[in-house]
């Protein structure tokens, strides 16, 4: 069976994270909206579906009967379904719930840029981006980062001892920060080693490293982690 | 065995979600900062203590050796333990994609009023909140109430016959809106009959209504859902 993914074109968004788990995984897949020049319109219509359970936003995933929506979901199910996550209660809830702290930073990251409505183009609200981004380059990026540097103090993994989805999200996170906010994360970075470690780890995975050098992974751009010189700051 | 919930006293916040699940399920629970004066230094010290699988931040539930984190995570933990959802892969994974698409909404509702910096004071982000309060009731509470008024079209509950807690959460989410955002709405639910219906039926629910007037129901306050009346409008 092929998973069909469906996100918007163009862009990593949130659809990167499950396309590492997938990736990663070797799990076959679809990336539907990436098939066609018409990607996006296909996928507004595809959202249009009378569905028994459907999706409030992309990603989702398509897999049998199932129709899968919220990222952090759609990785539960991986990571039960294909092992990318231990099996055990206790490590498989630790894991979906560093994901959604993972989710948590990924809001506010995107809402640096978009801090009054998603719906307006950032030159609308470039004043009030500017206070939002002291306030999370000074106080989220740091404290966000420090507790996922404390977690893998005495641990190879997130989880232990293997990678889960939650460490390729991880490495995602730190990757997409960097391209934000590269002064801020000079500086945040110094100070957390075990995530220099982490993500040097990450890429090591071999699956990893061919999809990172393919053309299926896309440069950031207009997404969640956005390059303004004016938002960064040391 | 009994749980422990650690949340913030004083306000119903995102522990509230998980107290309705406890409540309704009949599980027994202490809400451990809410038992002394100290709580929120109690709160504060059991955040500090070393731990394999550490919370980012409250509400938390230990459970014998476990600890979860993560509102939507614990409900995740509780519905399977407890029978609050339902068992099979399906109707397990379409109640957390519901839980975490309230769990959405509950941020943005927060930062209507904390659109710059959650640890600034409202009073510092007025006119921001003015700007974005405008967008979350004209475009986000119709979207999101939409959305789930069009899942329970064709159902009694969320997930088909019987509740789950994502209808619990639904309903809360629902009292806090109008909380906040009375005329807003009573626009707004004025066409989301399905909205009405369900709120009256979980109401219904015998430990639910024994909950609601009981003291352990806390009032909303200056918590995720404010009534500013100057954020509020038709």
């Amino acid at each position: 069976m092929t998973y069909q993914l469906w996100y918007w074109p163009g862009i990593p968004g949130r659809g990167e994270f499950v396309r590492l788990a997938l990736e990663v995984g070797e799990i076959p897949y679809r990336d539907c909206a990436m098939e066609t020049d018409d990607g996006a319109d296909r996928l507004l219509a595809d959202m249009e579906r009378d569905r028994a359970h459907p999706p409030f936003a992309p990603p989702y995933l398509a897999a049998d009967d199932l129709v899968i929506g919220q990222t952090a979901n759609i990785l539960l199910f991986l990571g039960e379904r294909h092992d990318l996550a231990p099996r055990d209660i206790s490590g498989r809830l630790w894991v979906h719930q560093v994901q959604l702290t993972i989710a948590d930073i990924v809001v506010e990251a995107h809402d640096v840029h978009h801090p009054i409505a998603s719906g307006l183009y950032y030159e609308d609200q470039k004043t009030e981006a500017r206070r939002r981004a002291e306030d999370f380059r000074q106080n989220r990026i740091p404290k966000y980062l420090q507790y996922f540097n404390g977690i893998l103090r005495n641990k190879d993994w997130l989880a232990g001892d293997e990678w889960s989805y939650a460490d390729l999200s991880l490495f995602h996170l730190i990757e997409g920060l960097e391209h934000a906010f590269p002064r801020r994360m000079a500086t945040v970075m110094a100070e957390c080693p075990q995530l220099t470690r982490l993500r040097e780890a990450v890429k090591a995975i071999a699956p990893l490293n061919h999809y990172l050098s393919s053309s299926r992974r896309q440069p950031f751009g207009n997404g969640i982690f956005r390059h303004y010189p004016e938002l960064d700051g040391d």
